[in-house]
C-alpha cells in the first residue's frame, strides 16, 4: 500500500476548501486515501514573511474576485464570509483531538467547518460555533469544548503545523504526492495527472 | 473589435516565461490579439510588501522544483539560470523603446530574452546581453544601447509598470481579458475558457 496522500490545508483559506471538495475523488479514482492535515498557517507565515492575503494591497482585491470565479467555476457552494481571515485554531485543535482515534469523524468535522464558513459565510472563529456544528455530527460538543483548551491538544496542533513546516509547506492547500509537492488549489489537475502517470 | 488581451509579465519571472509560450495561441484561437506589457514588479512589491520567491524561505525550494516540473509538462525549454533573480530593466527599457513603432519587433525581442534566460539558463540581466540579441533580430543593437539609457525610455517603463499597479497588477503573469483579471500561468486555462465562453 502506498502512503496516503498528504492533504494540507488552512481553515481560513479559501483555496482550501477548494481542494478539500475535490481531493478524496481525485484519491479515490487512482485507488488512493487521503491524510487530513489542517495546519495553523499563521506561524508558517511568520518564518516566510508573508501575510494574509486580505491583508495584501492589491492582491486583497484581486483574491476576493478570484475566489468567487473560482467557485463559480467549481461549481461548489461559496459566499464570502463577513470576517477575513478567520481564526482557524478551534478547529484545527478539535480536529487533531479527533482524527487519531476517529478520523473519519474528524475528517467528517474538518468539511463542515469548511463548508459553513466558505459555502455558507457563516464566521467558524469561534470554538461554540465549532462545537454546535460537531454535535449535529455525532461528535459531543462539551467535550469538544474542553478539548480545544487542553494544553496537549494546542501542542499538538502546534507541532502539526511545526512538522508541516519542516518538509516545506508554506501555503494551503498543500499537497504531498509519494514525496511530490503541489501548493495551490490550481494544482490539483497536476495532482491528477501525477497520479495518472506516476509523473512526468 | 475588442481590445487586445493585456499581457502583463515581468522577464524575471519564470511563469511570465511559460505564459509567454501559450498566450498569442490562446488568443488567435478566439480571434484575438494580445499587448504584451513587460512590468518591473520590484516597484509593485514595495507597495504590497512581497519579496521575490527566490528570496523567501520554504517557498524558494518549492519554486525551483515547480518551474522545472512546469516546464515538463508545458514541453518548453527549460533551464534554470545561475542569477535569480534576474534584472529585467534592460529588456524592459528595450521593449518599450521598440514597442510603438515596431511593436512585432518588441514582442520578438521579449520572447527572445525569455527563451534564452529561462530556455537556455543564459543571464540576460545586462543591456549587452540583451543588444547582442537584438542584433540577431533586425534590431540595431547599438540604438538598444543607448536607449536603455535614455531618461525619456527609463521613464516610459516607470510609467508603465505604475500604470500596471493602478489597474490591480501584483504579480507576473497577469491577463486582463476585457476587465477580467487572471493572475498566474496556472490561469492561463481559465484563460481560455473565459475567451471560449464569455466568462461563467
Amino acid at each position: 500500500m502506498p502512503e496516503p496522500i498528504a492533504f494540507y490545508f488552512d481553515f481560513a483559506s479559501p483555496y482550501g476548501y477548494f481542494a478539500a471538495t475535490r481531493i478524496d475523488g481525485i484519491a479515490r479514482a487512482h485507488g488512493r486515501e487521503v491524510a487530513w492535515r489542517p495546519i495553523a498557517l499563521g506561524a508558517t507565515f511568520k518564518l516566510t514573511g508573508m501575510k494574509p492575503t486580505v491583508e495584501q494591497p492589491l492582491r486583497a482585491a484581486y483574491f476576493r474576485r478570484d475566489i468567487q470565479r473560482f467557485a463559480r467555476l467549481l461549481g461548489v457552494p461559496f459566499r464570502m464570509p463577513q470576517a477575513m481571515p478567520m481564526n482557524g485554531l478551534a478547529a484545527g485543535r478539535a480536529f487533531w483531538w479527533l482524527n487519531d482515534e476517529r478520523p473519519e469523524a474528524a475528517k467528517r468535522l474538518a468539511f463542515a467547518v469548511l463548508e459553513e464558513h466558505w459555502g455558507r459565510g457563516r464566521d467558524l472563529s469561534d470554538a461554540a460555533a465549532v462545537a454546535r456544528l460537531a454535535g449535529g455530527l455525532g461528535i459531543d460538543p462539551a467535550a469538544l469544548l474542553a478539548a480545544v483548551q487542553d494544553p496537549a491538544v494546542k501542542a499538538r496542533f502546534r507541532d502539526e503545523t511545526e512538522r508541516s513546516m519542516a518538509l516545506g509547506v508554506f501555503g494551503s492547500p498543500y499537497v504531498i504526492v509519494d514525496g511530490e509537492p503541489f501548493w495551490g488549489a490550481d494544482r490539483l489537475d497536476q495532482v491528477e495527472r501525477w497520479l495518472a502517470t506516476g509523473g512526468w
